[in-house]
């Protein structure tokens, strides 16, 4: 055996070891429904290493969902079009046209471009929004804020329908009310009331941090594993703070409500969720539900 | 029986008659898949009165699909981009930029407005693009026109799944190539290849016109009923030309391709729809298909 | 437009008009079951508008089940044979050829014809009787009137078997004991434990008076609607009595063991039964059940 | 062992031996279909008997189909009604009155008596006429005879159903035509008709004689096994003639149209049903279809 | 009528006789799961009725489970093998040499010779061991014995598969530990809990007895009916002992858990099983469930 | 980042590479049938990696089908019993004690060791040989050489049921007549005729060989790709021979009887197929099939 055969069976041997590695987890998670919201980067080739990672999932068997909002889109499009953004203690004062803006970007823009991204592997993702199917009930949060909306229900027939098709939904976070009226919805609070609805495996926040940090200064301070308990605990203190809050509160209350375990996790980092997902190691910090200590 | 009881029993006696009169059509379509190309209006009292007919379609037993342009709302948004729209023989050049425009006004836009007029009375509609599920394959048409595109390949997975699951779709006319660049495509050309595909019992254009005439002139000469063959003839002989072209070319394809009938109807009626299909009367202009002849 | 043409648009408004507001009754009464007890008469033309009712029902997707008796049809037959009716406390005694004569006329005479007139449509109606599939036990009311039964189970395998594969059951009420002894039993009685089997969204009574009435001698005190307990109260105080008892019992029963509705109407009006489950105005007398009150 | 004891092993021993002897035949016909006419007797017993034999070979996974006529009881009830009945070259001249009391007495008498019979044991049997989901459709044999009708389609669907439901179908030889107007058939030829469009494994006659001879007066020529075209030879050459003519044609037409073999039984014997088909022996005459040589 | 024509009808007269018989008793076992453990003979005529009978409850829509073991045929291999048993307390000692050859026999022997001898009939058996799908998980009982085992878990995916796909399980009772590590199972236990995981109408036992006896001396005392109590109170007088309590206490524990009637039979008798199930005299001893005391 | 993070980093990277390149192949092989010749070492921990790389197949939704011989496991047991191998042109003799010993020790020794190893990881393996369910028909090759026997036909029928419940089956090669006889069969052979019946996407054996070469002795000529054109002129040359003759008969074989691809692959190497089939470089000798040149 020469050194160009002896690194070929090296390499062979790395190649199984990862293979094996990834048994468990494939098996573990079959079947499984795993919610992810991705932060909304449109950069393209960022966009096609999630979108890799997305149909891995889907092909060994997992049944991924992606949740997207748009917020930068949104403010470039409104600059454009000469509609200055107004904000009312960090929210966007949304009137009937900037909802409009907001449907049209996040619907015709983003989505498409997320959904695109994935086809080129297949004819896998169907984009929708929380009118189609009903799928997104809303109601206005605070008058002062314009058709800036909470959920109220969630419809997850038209979900079903595609993940029983063996689509892969990605969802644009607009709702609306009885009426037909279009309200912009917070994308961290809609993934994760779709993830409960769902009773998902896994609810994924891909952001640009590295995990939770017990000291915000301190980066040896990052938080592995955690529980809805503590992160109330660092709410309340403070520690966690700022934008951080609607992905931390869906967090906790998801995993209070069925979804077994929840994930924040630094999307700068090639292929992530596959690293996350089918590796020992884990990445970024996990949130444990119920379900996990019993099982 | 006084004056208003008589006039009430009446009133019973044209209700049921209409009722009664509705009945084999119920029959007759009962499954049946109708596709139904939108002319693309956002007028909300038109679009309120087009939504009822096609959810009592639905209701009946029938699958609807509608199928929607949008040139206009087009145009006014690079307008107000500052865009200047630019057209070769009636066709609108189509840089990277203009086809990302029209992609977020069809399916940001026009797409959820349709959606929402429908879902006011139930969770029926479902939005998708071309680019959904690889709905639409599409290539350009000519490099000069930039992303024009022609339709090569519809894949009705989508579709099949969401009529399965008692959805009505609602089409937004993009379409995209392997490599997931968008292309704008005619709206009436994707009705006709959606319908084709769908081996739809009727592919229907609401239009700005009464229907066809033998002679554009004279009012008097509105065609009724007609077969692929005289249109063939209109059109050799010039009598249909212009924007009519699109929409008679995919009648005519489609009815040889399996459809059974295809309409042109004056979308300005109110309720059109239902008038041509659950009245004896019938409206507009109908090409008969090869089927109509034997059965 | 002239005068004929605007004559052709006006008759189209009220066309489109009329189907549109049975929309919202379509889509409330998909997929429920009602069971309508016929009042038996064999004139040709009622019945033909009747079966018309029944048909379009099932076409838009309702379950129509049909219940009759046919006591003039039993008692002609009795003096062509020869044989003396005779009746105790207004119910007829019934000896071993009477309930024979009984049973060869309903299943065989009054059952077809229903049968008949519906399939003129199509191959929708499949009539069966109580002994069928052991639809209906009965045993014996009262010694003294020999073969007069009542129910005492209802087992309805063979009704949903027919709903299921979409036929339209037609049920003759004669029912049997375990040996296979025939009874016959009262068709009003019949169609309330039918319903009650079938969990019917409404039991419809068609009979030959406008509803009931508060005062029986003041047609304007006619009861639109009402429910168990006025019911119960209107039969304690006598003024609902003879031949409507079992009528009015059957309808109080029913909508305390979960039929939503319960009808008497008209059958003298053409297409009653349309004009009460698609029109706003209603007509005759509804009794709420209890599930009308939370929905 | 002392002689009681004997004696019951030895039963022991004869009851496996019958029961081992029925094994392949049970596995042989699970799931097919034996279309079974009933020679029309209304005696209680022979009833009761017939009945055990259908009831048997449902358990045991056939799916018996019976057919009968009443020819007797038609007549009959004619005379006590003061109707004489008139024959036209052997055939009962068919006025509308006739065609009445012919369906009357077959599908309001014969017919649930049969399923009364077999429903003792059981919620099996569910009665129908060629009328009901427009099983039968006839047309006039001829004019002179009235309404005597010849089979022109079979529309098995509400068979289908019911064999799917696991119901025993009792059919009465009643058809109709479009308009509904009924028609008096030939239950003999009525039964081939059947069992040609269920694809039966096998037409069975119940008669009054031990099966056909070769020589009529022979008793030692009855035929064991014979084929289509032996029987037409001897109806061409008047060996086979008068009443069983209609059995005999139907026998040929149906083994000739995919039916596996067709049977003529003597009725009188016993649970002749189960001697034919459960033992090695076989009984009366078979008559051999296409299939049976090649498998 | 000659004399061996009237033989002819009186053996026909008793072959009727008996399939009418059997008629409750199919229309009772349709569908239901019966356990057979076979006293594990190899000879081959004795397994030929016993595969005769098996193969009959099949097609009369049993659903047959057969379990066996084969303690003669493991001692006599090894003793071929130069290994000699060892046994404490009528318990054989099991080491790792013993146990691989148990298994050996057991799944590569007794059990292909079963399979064999029922599909002699068709393709119905399959033979399974408890390691085949995780059938049987077991423990050591008892750490001097070696890899005697008791079951800890059965789980019957297995099982429930090849019923559904209408085979006739076949079952080897050698479990296996988380490890993989295989035990010998003593057979009748694993029966009783296998009767008890599929929710059995029967359990049986084959044996050498001709059932239980109050007094084990004398043959008058032969127990026809019983129930847990009674055999409770006999094991504790010490009346059932030996390799008679496996047997009984498995009756005792799987008619407590659910399974409707137990059996000890004599296999010996030539078709005991279609004697027991199909007649009306029974035979050997039943041991009633409690479901039995209502229905 | 200091030194330890970065090879975090850095075999993060190669993980997350080496699930990306196993993605395209996760796809491709979805749902797809592949038989496995397992070469039939009883080495606990070549067996534990072989069970690893099966499971995983499953996992990522292939559907894994083992096909065992054992030789060598045969042949000790027959030394163990005192009987002496005959081998007449390298087949062995096998008398009737001789076939009971190969069924006893592949099917009770060989095949629960597979089935025990790959259950390790869940209830997925479920062992069969050719006489359960009919699997494998068989005839006598020559009688010279006693019960070896030829594949006469193949009914997957139980091979189905199993896949479809997600089970694992695992085959001893035993095969048998009508009559019950056991034969023992070439594993390689049976292994090609099981890929064939399955329309199998691979058939792959493990042997303890590189692959083939196009000349024995130089191993720098080792074939990587071959069709079954050059295979026959390798045979026929006599480049192939021995016992690698039925392998490369079954290869051709199959490959032009609907198998897309054949593998011969060294099982020395760790994992092998894990690194055939997920990683682009293939490993061994692959003989494409006919569908491989179009797609």
């Amino acid at each position: 055996m020469n050194a160009r055969e002896a690194g070929a069976v090296d390499a062979a041997g790395v190649k199984a070891a990862v293979l094996v590695e990834a048994l468990p987890y494939i098996r573990r998670f079959a079947g499984q429904v795993v919610v992810v919201k991705y932060g909304g980067t449109s950069d393209h080739d960022a966009l096609a290493l999630f979108a890799e990672d997305i149909v891995l999932m889907r092909l060994v068997g997992m049944r991924p969902v992606v949740v997207h909002g748009g917020g930068p889109q949104i403010s470039e499009m409104m600059a454009r079009l000469g509609k200055t953004a107004e904000f009312v203690d960090g929210l966007r004062v949304t009137d009937a046209e900037t909802v409009n803006i907001a449907r049209m970007v996040l619907k015709g823009q983003v989505n498409p471009q997320l959904v695109a991204a994935i086809n080129v592997h297949g004819n896998y993702a169907v984009g929708v929004s929380g009118v189609d199917g009903g799928l997104i009930r809303a109601e206005a949060r605070n008058s002062s804020l314009g058709f800036v909306g909470d959920v109220t229900h969630v419809n997850p027939a038209v979900l079903h329908g595609l993940l029983n098709d063996e689509f892969i939904p990605v969802i644009a976070t607009i709702g609306s009310d009885a009426t037909g009226q279009a309200y912009n919805i917070n994308a961290d609070t809609v993934a994760g009331a779709i993830a409960e609805s769902l009773n998902a495996e896994k609810l994924v926040y891909l952001t640009d941090i590295e995990g939770l940090r017990r000291d915000v200064d301190d980066e040896t301070t990052l938080i592995r594993q955690t529980d809805a308990d503590e992160l109330d605990a660092l709410i309340a203190d403070g520690t966690i703070a700022g934008g951080m809050i609607p992905k931390v509160s869906s967090c906790i209350h998801s995993v209070r409500s069925g979804v077994r375990n929840a994930h924040i996790l630094d999307g700068r980092i090639a292929h992530v969720l596959l690293l996350e997902i089918f590796t020992d190691s884990g990445i970024g910090t996990m949130i444990k539900g119920h379900h996990e200590e019993t099982s």
